[in-house]
């Protein structure tokens, strides 16, 4: 699904979060593992199995008040081949309940590996008379240091297949300022990134007048948010860092426009791990709702979606 | 195993080769996938067990005349879960023939996430009593945009596990001037990798003077390798671009020191497609042999190992 598909489910829903599903092992409830691990023995299969249950229980509590799931690859890679499977059946489940699926790797390498990057998470490969999509995400996050090269091959799969990607810009952690803010010619390198997204994107401009190549921008930075808005009229942004991070909802507003979009803000921890601060165990499910509702609500203070 | 053991190896073998074990489907010969697809169907299972018997024979015919193979990640996730399986089993056969792994994935995420990451390749993961390493890899490329928060949570693995990792600086292909050829104050962006790399490097030194975070230098820039041997007097470099994409052997030799030491160099397709130009289907791990030793003679004209 295209970068239209987002902006209309967060219309719908009336919410522009994307929840992280980005379950580390000590984010699980321990009931969920010792379950997993009678049935499993003491393996990989076990975390896997018990990330699965986590992801399952959490996506039914969040499918009808969010419109998007964020999947941080690392964490199902940490658990090797099964959590990689987990990763897929996780997607395959989110897309089933209606959520847009974006799968954050942060990939980038030369083209013609990147073109197995797409086909893994955007595309599909051939075996013999049959064309199977691997892992089948809507969207891709991607590193942009190795220029265009690293870039073009998912516009393919974006441009065939209605997909989307998000190059990293600026992002949320503190030592991002080692080389994003080194000045290029008259502005920063995260603007540098800015304007080639703008430019990898002209072709793929969907009907809300937003394109399908968004920018990564940390809400940990606001002004440079607002700089960047106004730069870039075309580009999409994904903002990560709101809440646990520290970032506010009253400065992320300023990330959309007039009729509430262009942006998507991504919530983790404080979702996926409310049950630590407020509930039990067992309601690990029903605190990831309460926390959704109330980022939700602490949005639409600021922003309004026509 | 750290930096010294690759170095060790390339002295016993007398010969600086990484091969690139990057099996793209249309790389395979058709009779591995026929009976692969005979046996499990059209499927990336099918795919999959046809890339390890493929990945067995070139191990096989290759492990006595290289040191080291660099499994690119991307081959092996567009296979899905099966294929990450057979990754992590080609890793494993080849430790099991002494050979030095390097798995070039070029993650790079915030500190977080980035300790997933380096749990999944280089680390351990704890379930219940049990640590269990998923891939068990001994060196990691990385990739540098999100500054040092994504590089040092690998420091760890390599202080406490013996491993590498290897940042990229300067890669090999066309575009990657348009970021990393920016000029920082002073010098460009790729100089300043390159410090950064020297600098997380520095309580890392091994027996032989270089560290285990080591940088990539694509082979198609002879002059910048010069310079950067210059400068990182400490750092390992690692090379792709070796012979298919245009480096030649004499540029190269400048990345060593006077004892043969400093730098591994990449290739991957002219090894494993030498069956294509030179061979039949049945004969491709004698071919990939012939190549890697041709290789070696190549580069052993220009550079010797003391």
């Amino acid at each position: 699904m295209n970068i239209d598909a987002l902006i209309e489910g967060i219309r719908a829903k009336q919410n522009p979060t994307v929840a992280g599903l980005d379950p580390r092992p000590e984010h699980l409830p321990a009931f969920l593992l010792d379950d997993a691990i009678r049935e499993h023995g003491e393996t990989l299969a076990a975390l896997a199995a018990a990330t699965m249950r986590f992801n399952t229980a959490i996506l039914d509590a969040l499918h009808d008040i969010v419109p998007a799931v964020k999947l941080q690859s690392a964490c199902y890679e940490m658990l090797g081949p099964e959590g990689m499977a987990a990763m897929r059946d996780s997607i395959a489940y989110a897309k089933g309940l209606g959520l847009y699926v974006i799968v954050d790797a942060k990939r980038g390498d030369i083209g013609s590996t990147a073109e197995c990057y797409s086909a893994a998470f955007l595309g599909r490969v051939k075996v013999g008379g049959a064309e199977i999509a691997p892992f089948d995400a809507d969207a891709l996050t991607v590193n942009p240091y190795l220029g265009s090269d690293c870039v073009l091959p998912f516009l393919d799969d974006v441009g065939a297949n209605a997909r989307a990607i998000f190059i990293l810009g600026r992002t949320s952690n503190r030592s991002s300022s080692e080389l994003q803010l080194l000045p290029a010619p008259d502005r920063p390198l995260y603007r540098v990134v800015g304007e080639l997204t703008e430019r990898w994107g002209a072709a793929y401009i969907g009907a809300h007048g937003y394109s399908s190549v968004g920018l990564v921008v940390g809400a940990t930075q606001p002004a440079e948010i607002v700089e960047l808005r106004r730069h870039l009229r075309r580009t999409f942004f994904l903002i990560p860092g709101y809440g646990a991070q520290g970032g506010a909802a009253w400065d992320i507003a300023r990330a959309f426009d007039n009729l509430g979009r262009g942006a998507l803000v991504n919530s983790s921890r404080a979702i996926l791990c409310a049950w630590q601060k407020k509930g039990t165990p067992e309601a690990y499910a029903d605190c990831a709702r309460a926390e959704a509702l109330r980022m939700k609500e602490e949005l639409g203070r600021y922003v309004t979606f026509n």
